[in-house]
């Protein structure tokens, strides 16, 4: 992994926390696919509540209280890495939302050895 | 629902777990109101720290575990869309932040019937 | 605290739960660095899984349910006051990514009193 400085993209991926991908949540196939080209990071957010193209909202409360909750993963990287996985990862995402935007990295450091 | 690509606008209400609108969560009262006006979709995230407009951080550590954590509500739609939403958004909003950006969709799906 | 409107810069510190900084968690000095500093507010999310600079992902279940989730701290303020933290905040973490990036301020409100 090489550092990263300057711009960079960040990719926003907005998906329900039930979506499968090969039977395991597909967050979980989001991150796998994330780290097999390589990229700097990624981050799963879990919301506590929302509607969308993959996540319904019902007025019973115990739907909102249930397991499909909205899942965002988050990660910055080159845009060309990011076009890189775009392919595939649109097989995957059954159905949500992918934003793209640029963002400006301040600093990338490892993490000191433990 | 028509799907979206190309260019949108990013809004993010910042505001606190307590906040109330009508008698009930104001968090809840937003995606009643962007769900009323047919947005694509919205995630609402709970923070597990923070400060703020809304939401004050004290050093007495009972405070940080109270259930006035922060609130991120997110919606990705058109710039006209979020135009048409933000008068009524601002009533409701009693101490809060809003902030607006431009990002890329790149994928905007339907989800797969189950 | 002077309330914003226009154009500031959008914040974002990607670090590890575990991470610590003077014995305690660094996300917590983070946001008293910011507080110190008089910033407009801070949100601290807490993520179900990642990997990257500071938290490593192993394929062993038990460590992706271990305390080492991702934690991103987000804080919108003027280009001004984020030059003026981010020497000290570079201090700080010892392993993450941080992002910045132009956001509009559509709405800043102070809480009303309780």
């Amino acid at each position: 992994m090489d550092y990263m400085e300057g711009e960079r993209d960040l990719l926003r991926i907005f998906i329900g926390e039930r979506d499968k991908h090969n039977g395991k949540p597909l967050y979980h196939g989001i991150v796998d696919l994330l780290r097999k080209h390589h990229f700097a990071g990624a981050t799963v957010l879990r919301g506590i509540m929302g509607f969308g193209a993959s996540s319904k909202l019902h007025t019973d409360r115990f739907d909102v209280l249930s397991l499909d909750m909205p899942i965002v993963v988050e990660c910055v990287e080159s845009a060309t890495n990011i076009d890189a996985v775009l392919p595939e990862l649109e097989t995957m995402v059954g159905g949500g939302l992918i934003t793209r935007e640029r963002v400006r990295v301040v600093l990338h450091r490892p993490a000191l050895p433990t």
